[in-house]
């Protein structure tokens, strides 16, 4: 961020003319909420500018860019890259009223909402009438449609449908200069000309600020089989994958491992599971599949499993025969919270090609080993899709941040790793983004970081390196 | 396009010096070649280069820029919309050298290739592997992947895989001023800054040159359950199409209707196919799973089916037994060629929203009835994915063909439909670009093709109206 200049009171007292006096909060009113959902610091933006409608939106943003004031553009505030937080020197441009949903379409299977709505309510929404829409990560409740697409959200069930990028139809943007940009188509297929929507899904609201989408629904899954799997060795869990996924015929919907370290974390005191298999296997899978038929799908899971296990790519294995047992294995998943201290560790997205992440994780820990006496790492990840999450503890996680980053970081150069695979890159990463981007790359999201927001007032100093 | 100014032979002999004899033909070796798969006429270039690597194609292209020559890029020359047929004034850039399989990953179920891989090759590569590339298209023997990214081609089983866009992971580009960006992503996530290759898929080569890509595979499905079903009218259509899906859980990968016209046109004489239902139904499915096991498949498929035809949703149905009775089935909605006389019919791509798209047939069908009499309309289609190709047949195509474009574009505005589902813009259907997309839309496309290409040289004319 540029240094803190004051903002100006007559754009100030220009935004409240256009937003109403519900729609600009300044002081007290900034100051009493929380600047994002991992800091607990109070929010210290100039103002908090939270338009009704698109049209104001879009004049909002039209004044901040004849002004060169610096907006950063707020949703659910549940980003795990910082790119949210905004400075003394920042307007917050929110979406929180923004939060109709405006339409679904039973035929077409498609939802049209505004950028607001939460995940939750979209999930609901499309649950009501038999529908499914695919996108599912832990902050559903809080997190925003406009936050998931700026973000290209990840989550659960990527490796079957997709990351948010491939769950939406159609967008409407107001870019920068406060121009709306519609372009809410409702097909599945539509090659007339540049399909513009990729331009502003995944790149963190720098390019134009997401106002509203159509969204791709599905069917609704009817049966679900969950199972927790031991593996003996990395090559195994491999083997499973691609065994499992042909053997399901297309309802393979999740698969996680965690790591001998991190099983052993999740399920032994403080932690609040039990172990659900013996806690010395080096790999455990959670294996979900979503189908169609409870009874016919609940014979093939379990005639699949047992076929995984006579060709010995599975040590060990429990498959959930109700709900209960299938949240108990999704808790281990979830189960680190309350077993680190705060501020004695750092957690990492990354995500490389499956071919090569043996060696790296092996790296890594070497790394650790080495340059960090005292601190270790706990390895989770949703490996279906290549993406690993690293948690490195041990020590003071402010004052060697850069150290532990450094060992997880520098070894994906080499094997053309990304140092995000979900979360984005915000403020946080945006120092190591040349680990996972080559000039040339970087060099091009700045032209079209200059051609869409040349006053470079849109989430300022985010995702590109200063 | 512009005036036809010759081009220098200075920059034609440059051209021959970066590529070599092999590299650029000239004169009868230009003009013996086909100007495009659907025109019969002598390609008309001025030179055709055809570099041998990326460094060729780069050094070429910036030779061209310099000199503000037009380039034209040439794949596979099936393309549905002229994209790729050059003037006498154009050079043309064909990936035809650069056909290498560079490399394919088991354990990441993904494949490095050359732009001028051909889709087969790709394909067959794959199965080589227990894998599927999930493209599949008509023209798979001739096409180039190149061509399929450039365009985003779609094909048979968009509705399980989506379209091109979907199956890249990492592409490799030259740039309007032989700037080779190499962005050549193997992650199924990678949220580390922009993702740059959805700038260039789908873009029909306007924005860059496609050199090399990274394609997803999946596991290659074991089993195939086909069946021709019958229709009463189309609200069955779309409740069967909701229904099927939902209850063969994740395997669905076709659902192709046929309407009546066009079944009795593929079912008689001069067609080759017979009748595999009787002919007076209103609409015909050709509905496709692919599963991973044939004995539990092929029962859950006839269960369904029984449950369909319980409930109304079909009045008859055959299922496909063997392999020879599926491509029956397949041949109908192949089973044009050869029905209707040359030059006295048109073609068409478009797409919307299922829920508009009886109404929209209707006003189709009886524009075409009230503005050209004599004529008649065929319907077919990837339904399933909302996507429609009519044939509008009955007099001198050449002389109406801004009509009958009328007929079938115009309906198009009121509902937010496509004048392209798949095939492309090219030059064919520029002017009707506006139907499809606002003036916003459009000028955003122009600021895009300014940053990239400022000369103009890249496919010059296409996509974008004069």
């Amino acid at each position: 961020m540029t240094s803190a200049a004051p903002v100006s009171v007559t754009l100030l007292n220009s935004l409240r003319q256009i937003l109403g006096p519900q729609g600009l909060l300044l002081g007290a009113a900034v100051h009493e909420r929380l600047e994002g959902w991992r800091s607990k610091q109070p929010c210290r933006a100039a103002a908090i500018a939270r338009p009704d409608t698109v049209q104001q939106l879009s004049q909002a943003l039209a004044l901040c860019n004849a002004s060169a004031q610096a907006v950063v553009v707020n949703g659910g505030l549940t980003g795990l890259a910082d790119g949210a937080i905004a400075g003394p020197d920042e307007v917050i441009l929110s979406t929180e009223r923004l939060s109709r949903i405006i339409a679904l379409d039973n035929a077409n299977r498609s939802i049209t909402v505004q950028a607001g709505v939460p995940l939750q309510r979209v999930q609901e929404a499309a649950a009501d009438s038999g529908l499914l829409f695919a996108l599912d990560l832990g902050a559903r409740g809080s997190c925003t449609i406009g936050g998931n697409i700026a973000t290209n959200a990840g989550g659960y069930r990527v490796l079957r449908y997709g990351m948010t990028r491939e769950l939406v139809l159609g967008l409407e943007v107001v870019l920068a200069d406060g121009t709306l940009l519609s372009s809410m188509n409702r097909m599945l297929k539509n090659n007339a000309g540049y399909d513009l929507k990729q331009l502003f899904i995944g790149t963190e609201g720098t390019l134009g600020v997401v106002t509203a989408a159509v969204l791709r629904l599905r069917e609704a899954p009817r049966s679900t089989q969950t199972a927790l799997l031991a593996c003996g060795d990395f090559q195994q869990v491999l083997r499973l994958l691609r065994q499992l996924d042909r053997d399901t015929g297309g309802t393979l919907s999740s698969f996680e491992v965690l790591w001998n370290d991190f099983y052993r974390l999740v399920t032994t005191p403080p932690a609040a599971n039990k172990p659900l298999l013996a806690q010395q296997h080096p790999f455990y899978v959670i294996a979900e599949c979503l189908g169609s038929d409870a009874a016919r799908d609940d014979e093939r899971f379990a005639a699949v499993l047992a076929s995984l296990a006579t060709e010995n790519l599975i040590v060990d294995a429990v498959v959930a025969a109700a709900s209960a047992q299938r949240a108990g294995i999704w808790a281990l998943r979830e189960g680190m919270r309350g077993t680190l201290q705060p501020g004695r560790f750092v957690s990492f997205d990354v995500s490389l090609a499956l071919s090569d992440m043996e060696s790296y994780v092996a790296e890594v820990y070497a790394r650790v080993a080495r340059d960090l006496p005292g601190w270790r790492c706990l390895t989770v990840g949703h490996l279906g899709d290549g993406n690993l999450h690293f948690i490195v503890t041990g020590g003071d996680a402010a004052a060697l941040h850069h150290e532990v980053e450094r060992c997880v970081y520098e070894p994906l150069r080499a094997r053309g790793g990304s140092i995000s695979g979900e979360h984005g890159i915000g403020t946080e990463k945006r120092a190591w983004l040349e680990v996972s981007r080559n000039a040339g790359e970087i060099a091009l999201m700045r032209r079209l970081k200059q051609l869409l927001d040349p006053q470079n007032i849109l989430n300022r100093g985010r995702v590109l390196p200063g």
